[in-house]
C-alpha cells in the first residue's frame, strides 16, 4: 500500500474536512474525508476508529465535493457522528485533463469513457478498496461498519465494488439499470450483493429506462432490498428522499 | 344525515377510543374514533376541529380494530396530535353475519363478494363520505386536513373514495394492483387521484401480481406519487414501511 498523503484542512460547522491523495502505481487517486470536528486527526489518535464510515459514489460530470455529495456527508458527520469519505471518478475533479478548460466534464464525455474504456470498473473499484484499506492504516477508520451511498455513475462503478468489497454491509444505490457497456458486469454482480440495499429509480428518467431499473433491482441478491420511485427525471430525486437514504444507511450502520 | 351514535369509550395511554355506528337507511356502519386523550370529545368541545384526520381502511378478512389498524390509528394520535377513524368493510367486524361462528372472515369471503356484489364499492364509499361528514356536524372532526390510509381491500376501498372524495388530501395506498373484479373501476378512479400518494408494493405478493401492482402506481394521476417496494409476501411490509407511511402523512397533514 502506498498510504495516503493529507492535503487542506477545512473546518465548516463542526465537520472537519481533508483533502488526500492515494497513489496506485501510476494513478493518483484524489479523495475527500469528512469527519467530526470534535475527533482527532485520522494517524493522531484512535477516536475515529469505531465509528461507522460511509463511502459516497459521485454522478456522472460531477466531482468528489459537487454539492449534494458534500450535503451527504456532512448529515452524516453531523446527525450521526459518522466519518465519509469521497473519490473523484475517472476523468472526474482533479483527474480530469489539465487541457480542458471546463472543472465540469459533459455527461457525454462519461457516457463515451463508459464506452471506451473496458477497464474503468475494475480500476475505480481497485481505488476504492485501497482508499478502505489506507484509511484502515491511517488511524484506523473504517474499521468498523462501512456503508456505500452513490446514484447514476456512483452505482456504475458503486454496484461492483459493493459486490466485490465485503466489508461495505450496507447501501444505497440507484438511478441505473441493467443497461449500457457494463451491462452483463452488473448483471453478474448484482446477484452477490447481500446486504441490505435501498435503491432509488425516477419513473421518467431520461437516461436511464424505468424498466431496465426494475431489473436491476430484481437482480440484486440482497434479501432486505427495498425500492423507491419518485416521478420526475434524472436529477429530481426529492429532498425527502436524500432523508430516507441518511436514516437507511444509519439505521444499518449504527447497528453494526 | 343521520349522525353519529357514540358507544363505549375507553382509553389507553393518552389515546381515546369511542366506538359509534352511523345508520345510512337500512345500513349500519360501525366505526371507531380516535383522538389524544387529553381533548374534548366530539360535540363537547371544539377543540378536535382543527385537528388532522387519518380515515383508515383495513384489510380484507380483517376489522375496524385489528392489530395494525389499531397500531396505525394511535401512532397518529400520540406521535402527532391527529385523530383518525375506521369502520368495517363490507360483511366484516361487526357487520359480519352473526351466523358466521368465526369473527374473522377468509380472504376466501371477502374475494367472492368482491366477485359478486357489483355495489360493494359505491357504498362504502357512501359510507365513509357520511361518516366524514357526520364527524364534522359532530364537532367539527374532519374538517381541517384530511388523510386516507388503506392497503389490500383498504385500496380496493379507498382509491375511489379518495377519488370521489376532494376533501382527502394525501393518502397511502397498495398491496393492490390493476385487477380483480372492479379492475375497470379502479382504473377509472385512479388517474382522478391528484393529492400526494405514497403506494406500497410486496415484491413477492401472492395475492396481487407485482406488475399490476406496478401499473396501478403508473396509473395514479398525482404529480408527488411515491412507490416503495419491499421483498417479501403480502402480509411481509416491514415495521419501518410503517412508520414511513406516518412520516408521509404527517408531513403532508401538518403542512395543510
Amino acid at each position: 500500500l502506498s498510504g495516503l498523503e493529507w492535503g487542506a484542512e477545512t473546518s465548516t460547522a463542526g465537520v472537519r474536512e481533508q483533502l488526500f491523495d492515494l497513489h496506485r502505481g501510476e494513478r493518483r487517486v484524489p479523495g475527500v474525508f469528512w469527519s467530526p470536528g470534535d475527533g482527532a486527526a485520522p494517524g493522531a489518535a484512535g477516536d475515529l476508529a469505531p465509528r461507522p464510515l460511509v463511502l459516497i459514489g459521485h454522478g456522472g460530470s460531477g466531482h468528489k465535493r459537487q454539492d449534494y455529495v458534500l450535503a451527504v456527508a456532512r448529515r452524516f458527520v453531523r446527525h450521526h457522528g459518522f466519518c465519509a469519505a469521497a473519490i473523484d471518478g475517472p476523468c472526474h475533479g482533479d483527474r480530469r485533463d489539465p487541457q480542458r478548460s471546463s472543472e465540469r466534464l459533459s455527461l457525454l464525455d462519461f457516457s463515451q469513457l463508459w464506452q471506451s474504456d473496458a477497464t474503468m470498473t475494475d480500476e475505480m473499484v481497485a481505488d476504492w478498496r485501497e482508499v478502505l484499506a489506507a484509511l484502515g492504516d491511517d488511524g484506523g477508520v473504517g474499521r468498523g461498519p462501512v456503508g456505500y451511498w452513490g446514484l447514476s455513475m456512483g452505482t456504475i462503478i458503486g454496484l461492483p465494488l459493493v459486490a466485490a468489497e465485503e466489508r461495505v454491509g450496507v447501501a444505497v444505490l440507484g438511478l441505473m439499470g441493467l443497461t449500457g457497456p457494463t451491462r452483463e458486469r452488473i448483471a453478474a454482480d448484482a446477484p452477490r450483493i447481500t446486504c441490505p440495499v435501498l435503491f432509488l429509480l425516477q419513473r421518467d428518467d431520461e437516461l436511464f429506462n424505468y424498466e431496465a431499473g426494475l431489473a436491476l433491482f430484481d437482480a440484486l441478491g440482497a434479501a432486505d432490498r427495498r425500492l423507491h420511485v419518485n416521478v420526475g427525471g434524472h436529477v429530481d430525486v426529492p429532498a425527502d428522499e436524500f432523508a430516507a437514504t441518511e436514516r437507511f444507511l444509519a439505521r444499518h450502520l449504527s447497528a453494526g
